[in-house]
């Protein structure tokens, strides 16, 4: 197997992706490494050499750049190149901690998507109170959805949930404002439905966002607006009750003292809710895996995304999911058509 | 001015809604209470006679009931005898800390929306860190909105934190899944358009839920899908944190002496995220105030509630939103029509 990796993207590249590379290349035999970049700047880091391939390139798509246009003009770029090593056979995935925007343009553009899913989704794992995480997909690459998409999310998130997070049955959710069956807006009652009737996944109906932390599913479905509202209202609390805390605990020196007996113990909360343990967020519903990996990577969170992502490529997550695809559209076909 | 209170409402009622009356009975002088269900319930609680009035029935809507049905069907209930008491002009606002629902029913069906408000829209105040708090609307009145209504929200919010939070020219947020203009569903891409064109309010531009505890607006405007799912997942995120915190400090006897040393500072993290503190959810665009408290209200909570109504009633708010909107549907027509 081989992943191709986008050596400049990330606030700590090409460091921290190389530092992931040599972790992961140290670990897993079974797996060479292409790295997308300048070469001048990834050799200091570069400790092993065995399995390891630079494809060089001094182009490279930053931030804040416009993500279609960038993927579009940027030929050279390493995230560009990254995604045409897939698109030609040369990768079985590729991972970038770069461009958000940039990465699901190319991902959509360059790799292609599966026959029948209309629109990929972004999905990260996020923490919960027991460590057991959930998926929760879309979080963002497309804000207007259907509710045939947020089936095809369902689908998607269980075979994720089952194949690579090794979930038998995952209980699948859909994100509302209320747990009846009957709650929300014009897109989740119609979408509550259509996952229902479908009978594709374990659906377990509508969930609330107060339940996420405390795992009320093992897959959560939502449209990629909310879902990227959700994760962000949820990053953005935690860190600022830590902020708080922080506070507090530096006030005085009493409150040091004291602190300093609790410090091991309040570290292990925030490694709770740190989702650079969880691997990065996968596109599903493209042609191979494509990864993106959290802006801020160190080279554990890149290690991470190695792991999973060389999980989606040896559990052929992406084919599972093209057949099932293939099967309920002969499904719906048969029944004289979907919605 | 006379306030009209659901006593049956809530998860403490009679006892936390009796309460909280008798302390604001105290306070204010001004202001005359009517408390509407049982008076063998009541009347234990009633410390303080003058200026109380209480208006019988056995008759109430529990939390579970259907909303819309509940309130056609239930002529004697405590909350519709509350809501008529407005209707019929002898009370000047109302508080209910029982079914939202329901409560929403009332305030659409019996006190009527104002003019030109095609949906009302509940609004709490959400806690920040550095202890300002800030206004989100809808938080789940109307779950399907439209870019005219979310304008309209922008204009109730901002006259909201102007006449009753004392706010010079508030700055109000579009909650959306970035901060560049052009980002967005279809809604918040139209709703941003109208905002800005309008130039009613001091508008910001859009906002992401990540900034929202930090103060990054005093009006946020969302639709009540969102809005709801946003609320919860800062109320869920922020319980889990503290939940875990909990644990960590009560695992051992190391852990309990440290923790006794910050108790009282980690409490004012805690009451910095209490937003009973902030009164309760305002119902905006009807004709008078109708302020849903939060189902587990203490007497302090509802002491809060009151407040903020009696501020209302004080500050004349119903009637500056009527005016606002209908210079703005004159401004709309002169221009020869909305959108």
């Amino acid at each position: 197997m081989n992943i191709v990796l986008d050596a400049m993207g990330g606030d700590h590249a090409p460091k921290s992706v190389v530092e992931g590379v040599m972790k992961a290349v140290e670990k897993y035999q079974d797996v060479t490494f292409t790295l997308v970049g300048d070469e001048a700047k990834i050799r200091p880091f570069l400790t092993i050499d065995k399995n390891i391939q630079i494809l060089h390139t001094e182009d490279y798509i930053s931030g804040d750049e416009e993500p279609v246009k960038a993927v579009r003009r940027k030929k050279n770029s390493s995230l560009v190149l990254m995604a045409k090593e897939v698109k030609e056979g040369r990768a079985d995935a590729c991972i970038s901690a770069g461009n958000t925007g940039a990465l699901m343009a190319a991902g959509l553009l360059i790799v292609g998507r599966i026959k029948g899913i209309e629109r990929p989704a972004l999905s990260p794992t996020f923490p919960t109170v027991d460590g057991n995480g959930f998926v929760m997909l879309d979080v963002g690459a497309n804000a207007d959805a259907k509710a045939e998409h947020l089936f095809q999310y369902a689908l998607m998130g269980s075979i994720y949930a089952e194949k690579v997070r090794g979930i038998k049955a995952p209980r699948v959710g859909l994100l509302n404002v209320g747990t009846e069956d009957n709650k929300g807006n014009e897109l989740t009652k119609a979408a509550f439905e259509y996952i229902k009737e479908a009978k594709a996944v374990h659906f377990i109906g509508n969930v609330e966002a107060r339940d996420l932390l405390n795992g009320v599913a093992d897959v959560v479905v939502t449209d990629g607006f909310t879902g990227n509202v959700t994760l962000k209202a949820i990053e953005g609390t935690a860190l600022s009750v830590f902020d708080m805390l922080k506070d507090v605990l530096t006030s005085d020196l009493k409150s040091k003292l004291a602190a300093a007996v609790l410090k091991p113990k309040l570290k292990s909360i925030k490694n709770k809710m740190d989702y650079s343990e969880y691997g990065g967020a996968a596109l599903f519903g493209l042609k191979a895996p494509v990864v993106k990996a959290h802006g801020s990577s160190d080279a554990n969170a890149v290690f991470n995304a190695i792991r999973q992502t060389r999980e989606m490529v040896q559990t052929d997550m992406v084919s599972t999911i093209s057949k099932t695809i293939e099967t309920m559209e002969l499904v719906i076909k048969e029944e004289g058509g979907g919605k």
